[in-house]
């Protein structure tokens, strides 16, 4: 079954305190190489049947009204192609 | 400067209350499409330097110590290689 991704992240412009929280704590864990982290939100989207323009523009518009605050988040929305090792 | 994402999901196996309720409102907006949806967390962390199988290694013990929940989370770590167009 196709499955569609939404990515919904915070404009650069706004903060983001569960980012900052994230780089603050990364020192204390003995690890230095990150210099920003911004944190947002995953939506894996399972589609019946085949993932059209239509579906995509669709998936599109609940992205911007349910899945973001468009004020303060931008979205992607994308088909995942492959299978990823998951740890 | 280079972007390691980290993609976390709650296991498969684990009750999703988040993307249940997304699940449950995509009706009353109209779209009847999705069979299932998933929601997790996305981190994207800028990192200073070239990104080394060191540094991915180095990302994937902060996933699993600080990002990460895992007995009840997945996650993956990929480093970003194309800008995607944002809505």
């Amino acid at each position: 079954m196709p499955r569609v991704v939404v990515d919904v992240m915070p404009k650069p412009e706004i903060l983001d305190p569960q980012g900052k929280a994230v780089l603050g704590a990364l020192p204390r864990l003995g690890f230095t190489g990150v210099s920003d982290v911004r944190q947002g939100k995953r939506f894996e989207l399972e589609v019946e049947g085949e993932v059209t323009d239509d579906v995509l523009a669709e998936v599109s518009r609940v992205a911007e009204t349910l899945l973001s605050n468009p004020v303060i988040e931008n979205f992607t929305v994308r088909v995942e192609e492959s299978v990823e090792v998951r740890a």
